[in-house]
């Protein structure tokens, strides 16, 4: 998916909602556990309910390799299921020198068909280049996570910038606004200011609303340009809202939640 | 496998040789493509002829998820077939936020069965920190790679040290040498020993050798400790020595030119 189709799609839904598909058979209605493949049956109704409230999709691949290959399986199913109009994210944090990056994105370019990997920085341009090499697919690079240990690394001075930072004016010059978006966690407000100053026409993909503590509407305040340029990622909250024969309805609720406020926020734009 | 096990591997096949298991069905021989498991088939040839020379395998999972199921169907079959007294080291670069770390560290100490898994830095404490629940299973932190890209993020300065030492230092506290490793290349000897003197009875697993540059001998004289504190990666020099029916014979002929020269090596430590 193009840049402009994303952007599209976001002004037809009014929502820049990015539902993070997150399998954990625990978590699961007990009844989805009888069935013969309980994490795509899981995955469809989740998809079924939320496809008109989001614009992408993102799972995360460690959920599906906990199951071995009956995860892979179920992953791939998954990712044939999404509807064409929602862009997929594989988040996978991958990142390996040049000749084995090149695996990694055919793996999910185009075994997997996903349009985007979250790529690691750490082992710098040639682990990210080779993800370039095929079109109109994104990298997704990790800049500001919203974890506890981002202050480990990602926060530790170079010169008088922040490695974050450093990692993102890098990754502006190895691609463009139209094949790379940073993750920047929701959880520091000032920090998602800085990094919409350095990138200014890039997609964020923003996790920690919700759940990890960020506000949506300081996410929009502080991270959004004129496109939008934001993909907000809700995982936990919308996909377990409930453990029962309801589940998808709820989650549908936990979406349109998150979607009425955002229609809000694109107002604005408009104007 | 405990750190004293795998010290005692290493005395006793006078090695500290890993192979690296890449499938890349482009470099595969003819005849093996024809057969129905060609990945499989490749690795277990690979295996039979090299076991007795090293005391590690190190599947680069990237190579595996290229084929999408069927790759991690062999990837699964691969492990299991790897002998007992064999270190098994899952090269996956994984790291997410604490509950997806488990679910990665499930996916390969549990599902997969490896001894260690290899692990970015980037997301900080958190992101490794569940790596160590499992009972003796490794981590390999990723400090100083071997390739060009190094140079973009791990050797920054901070302070009056560079990152890669500040990923050294930090996790020394989160972990011992009996469950954490290192990643660092062969390129750069003085960085070797300065790792060294930061981690002085931790293991490194140092790739680069040979096609990428680095010496053996250098490796050793700068890298080692008194338990010989090294596992040194070969992959295509050995599993790609030549592209025909005698592959395995190939194999086998180039790791043990590299144990042959471990073997000299190592006698030094016994003086």
């Amino acid at each position: 998916m193009t840049k402009q189709e994303l952007i599209q799609q976001i002004k037809i839904k009014q929502s820049f909602l990015c539902v993070g598909l997150d399998p954990d058979l625990s978590k699961f209605p007990p009844h989805i556990l009888e069935l013969e493949d309980p994490i795509f049956e899981f995955n469809k109704a989740i998809i079924d309910a939320t496809k008109d409230l989001c614009v992408a999709y993102k799972p995360n691949t460690a959920f599906y390799e906990a199951y071995g290959v009956k995860g892979w399986e179920a992953l791939e199913k998954t990712i044939n299921y999404i509807p064409k109009d929602c862009f997929i994210i594989a988040d996978a944090k991958r990142g390996d020198i040049g000749n084995t990056s090149k695996s990694y994105a055919k793996a999910f370019f185009e075994t997997l068909k996903a349009d985007a990997i979250t790529v690691a920085p750490y082992m710098g341009s040639d682990s990210v280049l080779p993800f370039y090499e095929f079109k109109d697919k994104w990298v997704v690079l990790l800049a500001l996570t919203s974890n506890q240990g981002a202050a480990d690394f990602q926060m530790l001075p170079i010169g008088n910038k922040k490695l974050y930072a450093e990692v993102v004016e890098k990754a502006t010059q190895w691609g463009t606004s139209e094949n790379t978006m940073f993750v920047v966690g929701a959880t520091q407000t000032s920090e998602i200011a800085e990094l919409r100053s350095l990138a200014q026409d890039y997609f964020f993909l923003v996790p920690g609303v919700g759940a990890q503590g960020g506000s949506l509407k300081e996410v929009f305040d502080f991270g959004a340009n004129a496109d939008c340029g934001l993909l907000v990622n809700s995982s936990r909250a919308i996909i377990y809202a409930q453990k029962d024969e309801n589940f998808a309805l709820a989650a549908k609720k936990e979406a349109l939640k998150m979607q009425t406020e955002m229609a809000l926020y694109l107002q604005r734009l408009v104007d």
